[in-house]
């Protein structure tokens, strides 16, 4: 990896456009200052299963950050929303740039 | 990796819009049953070299699976796709929160 | 990895929408030729640590590259806009189905 490049997890998490705001509220309490959304739309696999339309607002929002806030959103995620909310969450290995913006 | 992830891969797409139905479709028959969209904008190699304009409309089709699926997928989009559109497929390891999902 | 892919780079910048242009130029003098953009907002840890609004209207470009190719990119974004502009990028590994395209 580059020098210049530090390690770092980036979390995508897919969900309905609706619960944006009380989300990020949660990532922020839990100490996530950085983040990005964009606009999306789709479907999950909890739809119809015959049906490709209509597809639902959804927003993406991509977060980076280190193995242990990693953990407490993994658990916040699994524990507030996945019973409730159509969302969505993976995890990726990132090189980043500027650590310290995150 | 945290224990609450599972090992996916992540299929990207970026394509012309106009082609997101019948994509859509194929990667239905294909079997995947959840995907995201995002809008998108850009230029290909196999543009004009000097001009960086104008960009075209893109999207940018996101789906998790496993690897017997992804490899139909690529050779769905190897053989029907690459002749006739302008059309890019990358590949990145993750791990999914909810693999029951897709 | 599946025959069909080949090992590359994906380097994803946010910044600022009115960057857009000048960024462009510099990654296309750098040998740049594909890219992706969608649009996106977001907040980085620069700002108000109270304050999760506003967001501010940002870009997300994503380019698939070699390392040299990167090496250079990353040392460009971290000499010319490092200093002065909210601009984050991070660079993960990628399997890509048609890497002439790029």
């Amino acid at each position: 990896m580059n020098p210049k490049l530090h390690p770092k997890r980036l979390l995508t998490i897919i969900c309905e456009a609706e619960i944006e705001r009380t989300l990020l509220v949660r990532l922020h309490q839990l100490g996530i200052r950085g983040y990005t959304i964009t606009e999306a739309r789709g479907q999950g696999e909890h739809g119809d299963r015959d049906a490709l339309w209509p597809s639902s607002a959804n927003i993406r929002i991509e977060v980076l950050c280190d193995d242990a806030v990693l953990d407490s959103l993994l658990d916040m995620l699994a524990d507030e929303y996945f019973a409730s909310y159509g969302l969505v969450a993976f995890v990726s290995d990132v090189g980043v740039l500027r650590p310290g913006k995150f």
